[in-house]
C-alpha cells in the first residue's frame, strides 16, 4: 500500500508504555504536512494529478467492481434495502462517471492565486486580497463510493489535504478509490498524503477525530441530519453544516397558471429524493380558486399525495381531489418522496413569516407577475438560495455555475448554500508598497 | 431601564418549580427575534440610529464619566496596575472620540443587498450573490469601554443584533453605553433588544452561553490568549478566533538599507504594544553584514533589547551593539514590547519556514528589490497579511481600506486578517427566471 492510503483503524496502541492520546493524529499531521506541499504546486500539476485519478480509477476498475461486490454482499446479507443497496452498488458506466467527474474538474478554472482586485490606498499601497487553501478538510460522508472520489478531486484542485470518512457499508470500494487517488498524486509528484481515507468504527471514535483542530481547519459532514448534529456538538473544529431541505414555493395573487403547474410539478416530482425539492407549498389566498386546481390536479397525476391546511381543502375537495389534513409536523416535513405540504397563506407577509418558522433556510421561490413583490421576496427570504419564478431544483452548484458542488451549508458562516472550489478556499492580504511607514 | 439594555446576571431561577435550563436563553431569544426587524429596515435608517447612539453618548457624557470614575476607582482598590487604569479611564475626549467613531460608520458605504454581479446561465437564469446580515453575535471583550460602542455600531450597521460581553472592570461604564445605544435604535423604531449587554460572573456561565447556537450565530473574543482559547473550547457556536501576532520582517539579499532601517523602526517602535508590531526580524546571511548593524543601532537607540541567533551576535557584538542570546521561546514570543528577536538564515526558503514555525499565521512582511522574490513571498507566505516593502503595523482594517474593524482573524474559515463590515456579512444566492424548469 502507498503511504497515505493506509487505513488507520483508531486501535490506540502502547510504545514504551506510551499511549498515543489521539489514535488520528498521525492521519492529521500526515495531512497538514501535505498541505504547504501541495499549495506550492503549480494548478497544472494539481490538474495533472486529477487527471491521473481518472486514469487510475479507469484502470482499477475490475479491482474496484470485486471490492463494491463484497460491500453489497455484506449489505445484502445484514438485511439492507434494495434502494441503499442500489446506491451502493457500482459498475462499468458507474465507474466510468466517476473518472468523467474528475476530468470536468480539471477543466474548471483554478481558485488559487487570484486576486480579483488591487486597490490603491492613500499612500500608495495596493492591497489586494488572494485566495489560497484553507488546509486539511476532513469530509465525513454516508453516502454512495463516487462521493469519494468527487470530493476529494475538488479538495486537491483548491489546493487541500482531505481526510476521508465514508459509510462503513462502502469501506472496501472506498479503500481501493482512495488508493488510487493517493497513488496518482504521488505519481505527478504530489504528497499523497492529501488524500487518506480512515475507517472509524463509531461515533465515540469520530469525536476523537473532531478533537484535532490542531492540524484540521473545516469539517464538512453529509449525510442524515443525526450525523451532522452529531459532529457540530463534538467538534472542536469549524463545521459547514447541512441539515435539511425544507424548500417552498409561494404562488403570488398574480402567479400566471401556466408557469405555476409547471415550476411546481418540477421542483416536487422531477427528483422528489434530494434536498432541492419543493416539500411546501403556499398559495395566496385570492389566486387559491384561480390556481390550486390545475396545480394540483397535475400533482396528483404524477402520483403526489397532499398534506393541506383546511382552506385548501375545502378548495380541493370542491373538485374532487384527494387529499390528506395536514398536521403541525406536515409544516416541518422533509419528506424525500412524492408528498407535499399545501397551504393557503393571506399573502406574501405571511408565506415569509410560514418559511421563517418552518423553514430550513435552505431553498425558497416565489411565482409571480409583479415586479414588487418579486423584488421584496428576493430581499428578505433569509434563506441560502431565493429564486423568482424558477424552479427550487436549481439550488445545485453545477446549476448555479460554481461548476461542481462539495455541498449545501444552511448555516451562514464562511458559506451559505451550495459550495463549489471556491468556498474551499481562503482569501489574505496582500500588499505592495514601496517602503511605506504608518504614522 | 429600556428593554434590551438589562444587564441579565445569570442567577437561574425557578418559576413555579421550572428551572430555566441557560440563564441566557432570554437575552440570546431577544437578540435572534430583533434579527428580522433590523434587516428589514432600510439602510438610512439603521444609520440615523447609529447617529442618534452618537448624541445619546454626548448626552450622557456627565452619567457616563460618573460610573466610569467608580470603575476606576474600584480597579484602583483592586489594586490594578497604572496603564490598566489608563486604558479603563473615560475623560471628555474619549467620550467624544466614541462618539465620532459611531458616525465614521455611518459614512461608510452599507453592505447590505449588494449585488457585485448577476451572471447570466445558458438557460436564461440570471444568478448573483447578495450581501445579508449574519444574525446574532456575541462579541466578547476584555478591553477599553469604548470598544463597546465601536463593535455595536458595526454589528448595526451590518444588520446584526448584538450580545455584549466586556470586562468586569468595566462594567458599569458598559452598563450606561449599552443603554445609551439600546435607547437610540428605540427613538428611530429600530429594536432596542439588538444591542444587549450581558453581567457574566464566570468562566462556567460564559460557557452556557457559548452552548446556545439555537440563537447565536457568530462569537467574536477579542482579549488575551487565554480568553479566546476558552471560548474556542466551549462554544458550539463558530468562533472567529485571533490568537497572537508574532509577525515578522525578513529582510532579502537586495533589501536597500535605507527602507530596510525605516521599516523595521516603524514596525517596532513605532506602537509595540500592539498585535501588527514586529516580533522577529529574518536577514539573509548574504545581507547581513551590510544591513544588521544599521538597522540594530537603529533600534537600539529607540530603546529596544534584540534577542539574537549566534550568527547575528557575531556581527553586532564587532559594532559594540547589546545584545542578549535568544532562546527557543524568543521565536514563539509575542513581546509586546520594546524586544526583538533577530536571526540570520541562509535565504527565502529558511525564512518562510521560520515563519511556518513559529509564526502566528498574522502579518509578515518582506523587504527586498528583487521582483521575483516579491512575489514568491507574497504567494507563498500563508498568513493573514502578507506584505512587500510596507511595515506590518499596516495589517488593520482601516490602514488596508475596509472602513473600521471589529477584530482580525487568524483563522481562514469565513474570515483571515482583518474583519471589517463585509465580514459581519454573509451572502445568499439570488436566481431570477422566467419560468425556467429543470431537466
Amino acid at each position: 500500500m502507498t503511504p497515505g492510503v493506509r487505513t488507520h483503524y483508531p486501535v490506540i496502541t502502547g510504545q514504551n508504555g506510551v499511549f498515543s492520546m489521539n489514535p488520528f493524529e498521525k492521519v492529521a499531521s500526515t495531512a497538514r504536512q501535505a498541505v504547504p506541499l501541495l499549495a506550492r504546486a503549480s494548478a497544472a500539476q494539481r490538474d495533472a494529478g486529477l487527471a491521473r485519478m481518472a486514469e487510475g480509477l479507469r484502470a482499477a476498475r475490475s479491482r474496484l467492481l470485486e471490492a463494491n461486490a463484497a460491500d453489497v454482499e455484506a449489505a445484502r446479507t445484514a438485511g439492507a434495502a434494495p434502494a441503499f443497496l442500489d446506491r451502493l452498488r457500482l459498475d462499468d458506466p458507474r465507474v466510468e462517471a466517476m473518472a468523467q467527474a474528475l476530468l470536468e474538474v480539471v477543466a474548471l478554472p483554478s481558485p488559487l492565486g487570484r486576486i480579483d482586485s488591487l486597490m490603491v490606498r492613500p499612500n500608495g499601497l495596493r492591497v489586494g486580497r488572494m485566495r489560497i487553501p484553507l488546509g486539511v478538510i476532513a469530509f465525513i460522508y454516508e453516502a454512495r463510493p463516487n462521493v469519494t472520489s468527487d470530493a476529494a478531486g475538488l479538495c486537491i484542485k483548491a489546493g487541500n489535504a482531505v481526510i476521508l470518512k465514508g459509510g462503513s457499508d462502502a469501506q472496501r470500494s472506498n479503500e481501493v478509490i482512495a488508493q488510487v487517488l493517493a497513488e496518482a498524486l504521488a505519481q505527478v509528484g504530489l504528497p499523497p498524503g492529501a488524500v487518506q481515507l480512515v475507517g472509524l468504527g463509531d461515533r465515540a471514535q469520530l469525536a476523537q477525530l473532531l478533537q484535532l483542530d490542531q492540524y484540521i481547519d473545516l469539517v464538512i459532514p453529509r449525510g442524515g441530519e443525526q450525523l451532522i448534529r452529531f459532529v457540530a456538538e463534538h467538534s472542536r473544529i469549524p463545521v459547514l453544516k447541512h441539515y435539511k431541505g425544507v424548500c417552498h414555493i409561494y404562488l403570488d395573487e398574480s402567479a400566471p397558471v401556466e408557469m405555476a403547474v409547471a415550476l411546481c410539478e418540477n421542483a416536487k416530482v422531477q427528483r422528489p429524493s434530494v434536498c432541492n425539492a419543493m416539500e411546501t407549498l403556499l398559495v395566496h389566498r385570492d389566486a387559491a380558486d384561480r390556481l390550486l386546481p390545475e396545480v394540483a390536479r397535475r400533482l396528483v397525476d404524477r402520483g403526489v399525495t397532499l398534506h393541506v391546511c383546511p382552506r385548501a381543502r375545502a378548495i380541493l375537495q370542491a373538485e374532487s381531489l384527494p387529499v390528506l389534513d395536514a398536521t403541525e409536523e406536515d409544516w416541518y416535513a422533509e419528506y424525500l418522496s412524492l408528498d407535499l405540504a399545501v397551504r393557503v397563506v393571506d399573502g406574501l407577509e405571511e408565506a415569509m413569516a410560514h418559511i421563517r418558522q418552518y423553514g430550513s433556510a435552505h431553498t425558497e421561490a416565489i411565482v409571480t407577475a409583479d415586479h414588487g413583490r418579486a423584488m421584496e421576496f428576493m430581499e428578505r427570504v433569509d434563506s441560502s438560495v431565493v429564486l423568482v419564478n424558477a424552479s427550487t431544483r436549481f439550488s445545485d452548484g453545477g446549476e448555479l455555475g460554481l461548476g461542481a458542488e462539495i455541498g449545501i451549508s444552511t448555516s451562514k458562516l464562511h458559506a451559505f448554500g451550495p459550495m463549489g472550489l471556491e468556498e474551499l478556499t481562503a482569501r489574505k492580504f496582500v500588499v505592495l508598497g514601496n517602503g511605506q511607514t504608518r504614522r
